[in-house]
């Protein structure tokens, strides 16, 4: 194993007594009083908090190794002084290393830098250098995911703090609250906050329903920040009319008119009512017992966050319609922040007119959540809303073309072929989970849908007003809240160019961007073994929220990337993209940095016969195999480098540019970019190491310890990168240009961006291919391609 | 969806009004008072807790479908008498179903019987028949697998209960205790309990730690009862070491001699000295936070239960060696029941002599657990322990031979290639997470272990007195609990003739004994959707712990079996075995109930060419879809039967008769029995429809709802049983017979018991072959292998 810590903030001596103290670890005068033996003795036991009797301490220190062959107790009778490996071997066992498994028992020392876990060596341990490695011991990691602090509280070592008045809270310690708050008395309110539209056409502005958990200490004079996940999923979804209404992607691209139009969006009425407030109540009337969680918000509830949770317009027990990413939607949530915010009113209910405010809330709000929820925290942002101070994005859409659109085609979210706006939408609508709620708003619902499918316009596939209203990169500039930012390398589904768009837009702004590139796909990571994600989350909210002068900013790396050859590595980066680029020519057969020398050009076919095609269109991950074995170009064309010298790490956006005919008048191109060369590449998806392993705090919420490993047995390649664009959308994708049968036309294909290294001996692969049968139509028509390699050229930036 | 419900008990109207006041859904007179309409919205409002207001309640009742166009509130309006016809619409929805998904709107009748959810009808509806099916339907399962009562539970709906004094509880209702224990002040507590033994050669008897969660109010005058799990992983397990001693089983089978004697199994020192009594303390010294638990346990935690784990002897923070399935072992945990029963001392810790009664145990202990676990339970019953009231023996093992041997041959469990007792004694040795307790063992338990691995006799493969000390089936009748056998039908780990033997030794005894066989391998069934097993424990621990006469065990089937041609479809029977048995005969190429005809002798030979040994060696699967495919009869012999003209019941051990020879002086016999046809089969898995969908109580424990599905595609075989026997061993498993090359002998090999329906149109199908590559050793010797058609058979039992 192999520990990343970036959330543990420098304290000198007196702070980190302070803090032993606030904490009842340390008592007054023990560090004038005890020996550096003495005073190790009493924090050890302090930890331990399940006994309680002098017998049962003596067992824990008899338990423990102060040596590969005396345990504690023996190892005091000596009356010898504390050394380094005595502290650190004691230090391994307390962190849940196991001697022989993860160290050698002989050698602490090695066994802790192995592991990258922080050490301070004394010559001569005094008492104070107890107290200072004690308190660096608390904010180390364990092997089981959590800094120690973090284990010792979910053993229930603080809950003595639960029973603090509110105006002691929150307990900072290094930096971060501590789980101060109990979570047996957590108040779990409902409220509808009021928002300016009519979605569903009934005259009167939409309610949307909020769901709130926050500490009672709120109630007691407590003012608390809010981590908001706004989660159309989190009422409800309806799989089923949502696979329904799946499009056919079994259909052949067709020849676009330079002069078609996509149908305009349906539109909203202007005028409505709002409610008439009757009156205004302290309390809510309407509390749940659970909804679907985030685990970190259930991280963060119990360290004094209020956690707050809203589905938007369109869902159960609000008002609206679901639009699919419209500036509705984001304004829907948007409207939570600024009830949070003192600025706009919610009632208890939706009928009488009874208002509520978040008096409990200090107006700083910061919105969590991954995928769909990460894509609406971007959107609110890009409003520039008042009291928003931070969002984490996660795996985040910042432009729905680049969700469900790709240069002029009709392009799937990995693993979901067929899916669109619209059906995303059916999905989402959970009015459907109250029957009778339903009953009166399906034929307008119906109504709004039809018109939806239409704008998205799947016929064309071009950028057009219903795309622009659902692109949040031309607002970016109105962010005001600091932005961190997760992206999986590999995720197919929200891909990587969603992020490095957000991240290029942020760059030249003046608010504090951090960016996290992990290897995985379209997931969370905060219950990764590897990462202190959750302390870095923590940390940073308590700057931005709780308003702590922390140096969050400072401390936590701008770009961390994990790496894709060794497993449980961490390494910061000033920015994305490296300083160079290389440009690769194409040949016959080979990817090169010569120029290329005369090649004949390269051509393929489309067209399947009917079983391998029926075949691959149920399996298209059979077809990205044999896309990967087509080395003799039956329906693509491969480029290969020589292989590599020495290890080369890509970064950034490669880019390609191919002079192609198509043997029609329409007409795709698609390219992977592969590591090729036999390896054991780490796991696709991360592996549970220990299933409800992690526990979020005592006796509240767990999750599945994770993490990447290496994979049993080597691939021979990987693909890191892809692109696809309409050979009739040459200049953007909202133009459409013509294309002749069998003319040569040049295009430039910005591929998704990577950030990979290439290890020494691989090579680098170029596909170009037309059909995707993972993500485009699939028409399989016999069309032929024709590549001319000596007019093109893949510029890759590189370090 | 379709629902299996057992633990409904039959309650008159008042004992249906009664328990309804009791958990305050009913009010005194309201039956007298309130017209059906008025009573039915009553208790409409007042099962929806999240509302605390008329508007709040309003719009609840508009929000649900009382006729397919009407809501609640619009058809109340209307003053119409109740029907079935909205009574069961709504109730539908209470119950989570949905419309268009689940059901038809406007035929709810026929969706509440097409899921099996019980009815009652009436023509006019009075209050009275209002209160009964209300009463009916909070026992009824929801969509997501439990019922409405629980599921309310779930939501806080009784969390009112938890003041109640001690004296009043439990609370009872259908026949089972409700969750009205509150789970935040659950004491939690650690205490040793003393053996009569020093299976680590000490002098001191050997202790062992027991962890106790028992409700606060069993220290208010409540004496509860225990569910009690005997857990060796508890305290963690020695994967590593496990993996490192695994033996080699690419090693060839040898001839036996006849003479051939087992090493000895070490003994246990018969003298040492007990712990001196200074005292007794009311109160534990130690806690704890968590521990593994098993989430039935969870489940019946908040209902009263105290719930008990201890792992034994060789384990952390308690004294003695692992000795995989041992008496010693048993004796360990049956301390634990008597020291629950008040027959036997424990202390607050290992050291100080300090005593701790069980005060608050009503002397009534439930065993509960999976595998190893129920293994235990198993051995602790067959003591015949006082204070033992109930078993849940689930997947457990009978006799450890059965586990680890098979008829004179080294077998191993499913997916454990090469694992012995002695890896598994190594891997649950968790005193190795005592890294200084570990040290002072290591010596005595490395000598003890070299003593275990040649007891164990993988050289010979025989039945000898270290199995014999791990059969527990010689002491069934001793037997004095309740003992409720579950086991799948599919499990390869603990193959199911452990449960069918002590099935049959139980079947003649007075205990009541109840089975349920279950389509899955080995896994635990309380988060299915379509049984209320949590339920029926619930039930049957009432009457067994909680001493309610509830009529469990008439109202419990016998026999329950999960069809396995049908998703979601439990049967019950009388017992397990048919009445009839029909014997087929052996051709060539077929089984048949004609005489057979004149048949050549069949031949295989069991040698692979190296890439191929290799390759099965690495990939055991590939091997067994191999043999499936091995029509031509390279390494197997395959007799099928004519496809079937109607479904054909098998139930019961499956007997095989084989006249065979070997190339060899050695040699044995495989068989596996398979259902032949193309069909979409159950999900060898359940399939997960809800990550932690299942709460067990208001805020307190979760588990992944779960179910077998209809698998997407069709598969064209199935292996329902297989056996191995050495032809060396053809009288019994400890009798060595000798065996010469070329000659026939007679072997009789009864196969894996069943109970599995082939479907009209299938083929059964019997494989002979040598080499198993899943469970045999695989010398890949080049033996060639005679059977004989003439003289063999396959009898089956059957309906």
């Amino acid at each position: 194993m192999k520990n990343n810590q970036f959330a543990i903030a420098p304290a000198d001596h007196q702070q980190r007594v302070t803090e032993l103290q606030t904490i009842h670890l340390l008592h007054p005068d023990e560090e004038q009083q005890l020996s550096p033996n003495q005073l190790w003795v009493k924090l050890l036991t302090r930890i331990h908090i399940a006994d309680h009797t002098p017998a049962l301490d003596h067992e824990w220190l008899n338990s423990l190794l102060a040596t590969p062959d005396q345990s504690i107790t023996d190892w005091l009778n000596q009356n010898l002084p504390l050394t380094n490996r005595v502290f650190y071997l004691v230090a391994l066992q307390l962190l849940q290393f196991e001697p022989a498994i993860d160290f050698a028992i002989d050698d602490p020392l090695t066994g802790m830098e192995k592991i990258q876990l922080p050490m301070e060596h004394h010559e001569h341990w005094t008492t104070a250098n107890v107290i200072d490695a004690f308190y660096l011991l608390l904010n180390t990691r364990t092997k089981l995911g959590q800094n120690l602090l973090d284990r010792l509280t979910s053993q229930g070592m603080l809950t003595w703090t639960y029973a603090l008045p509110a105006n002691q809270k929150p307990i900072y310690f290094n930096g971060k609250p501590i789980a101060s708050f109990d979570p047996t008395r957590f108040i779990r309110e409902v409220v509808y906050v009021e928002t300016d539209m009519d979605t569903d056409y009934d005259g009167k502005a939409d309610l949307v329903k909020v769901e709130i958990m926050r500490p009672a200490d709120s109630n007691d004079g407590l003012k608390v920040p809010a981590a908001f996940t706004a989660s159309p999923y989190n009422q409800g979804t309806n799989d089923k009319w949502g696979e329904e209404i799946t499009h056919n992607v079994n259909i052949p691209l067709t020849h676009k008119d330079p002069h078609d139009q996509s149908p305009a969006e349906p539109d909203f009425p202007m005028t409505f009512t709002k409610q008439t407030v009757n009156g205004e109540s302290q309390t809510a009337a309407e509390s749940f017992s659970t909804t679907p969680a985030y685990t970190l918000n259930t991280y963060l509830s119990v360290r004094g966050y209020a956690i707050v949770y809203a589905s938007g317009i369109g869902t159960k027990d609000s008002d609206g319609l679901q639009t699919c990413g419209s500036p509705e939607q984001t304004d829907s949530m948007k409207a939570v922040v600024e009830w949070l915010h003192g600025d706009r009113r919610a009632f208890t209910d939706r009928t009488s007119g009874i208002a509520i405010r978040a008096d409990w809330c200090n107006g700083n709000v910061g919105m969590t959540g991954r995928s769909y929820l990460g894509t609406l925290a971007t959107a609110v942002a890009t409003t520039g809303v008042a009291g928003l101070k931070a969002i984490v994005s996660e795996a985040a859409i910042s432009n729905w073309y680049d969700y469900y659109r790709e240069n002029g085609l009709v392009m799937a979210p990995g693993g979901f072929q067929g899916e669109d706006a619209d059906v995303l939408a059916a999905e989402t609508f959970s009015r459907t989970k109250s029957p009778a709620d339903y009953r009166r708003i399906e034929a307008t619902n119906n109504r709004y849908m039809k018109g939806l499918a239409a704008a998205e316009d799947r016929t064309t596939g071009n950028y057009n007003g219903f795309w622009a209203h659902r692109n949040y990169l031309p607002n970016v500039d109105n962010i005001k809240c600091s932005v961190m930012m997760v992206h999986g390398l590999n995720d197919w589904n929200v891909k990587p160019v969603n992020v490095k768009n957000l991240y290029d837009a942020l760059s030249g702004m003046p608010n504090t961007s951090k960016l996290i590139l992990h290897q995985g796909q379209h997931i969370y990571i905060n219950a990764f073994r590897s990462l202190d994600f959750s302390e870095m989350i923590n940390l940073w909210f308590a700057n931005k929220l709780w308003e702590l002068d922390n140096h969050a900013d400072e401390l936590l790396p701008d770009v961390l990337v994990q790496d894709n050859v060794h497993p449980e590595t961490w390494t910061t980066y000033t920015n994305w993209s490296g300083n160079q680029s290389t440009t690769l020519n194409l040949t016959n057969n080979s990817l090169t940095t010569e120029n290329a020398t005369a090649s004949g050009r390269v051509k393929f076919n489309d067209h399947q016969d009917d079983a391998t095609y029926q075949k691959w269109c149920q399996k298209p991950a059979e077809w990205s195999q044999a896309l990967l074995n087509d080395f003799d170009g039956h329906f693509s064309a491969h480029f290969v480098s020589t292989p590599l010298k020495k290890d080369w790490l890509l970064r950034g956006t490669p880019t390609l540019k191919v002079r192609v005919a198509s043997s029609a008048d329409h007409g795709l191109l698609s390219a992977r970019l592969v590591d090729r060369g036999s390896a054991k590449r780490l796991t696709v998806s991360p592996v549970i190491l220990a299933k409800d392993g992690l526990e979020l705090a005592y006796h509240f919420g767990k999750d599945d310890l994770r993490e990447f490993q290496l994979q049993k047995e080597t691939t021979d390649a990987k693909v890191i990168s892809y692109g696809h664009i309409n050979l009739q959308n040459r200049r953007d994708a909202s133009s459409v240009d013509d294309l002749t049968a069998g003319k040569f036309v040049d295009v430039e294909l910005p591929l998704q961006p990577i950030f990979h290294t290439l290890s020494a001996g691989h090579q680098l692969e170029l596909i170009l291919f037309a059909t995707d049968y993972e993500m485009t139509l699939r028409g399989n028509e016999a069309i032929s391609y024709q590549i001319d390699p000596q007019n093109c050229t893949l510029v890759l930036p590189n370090n």
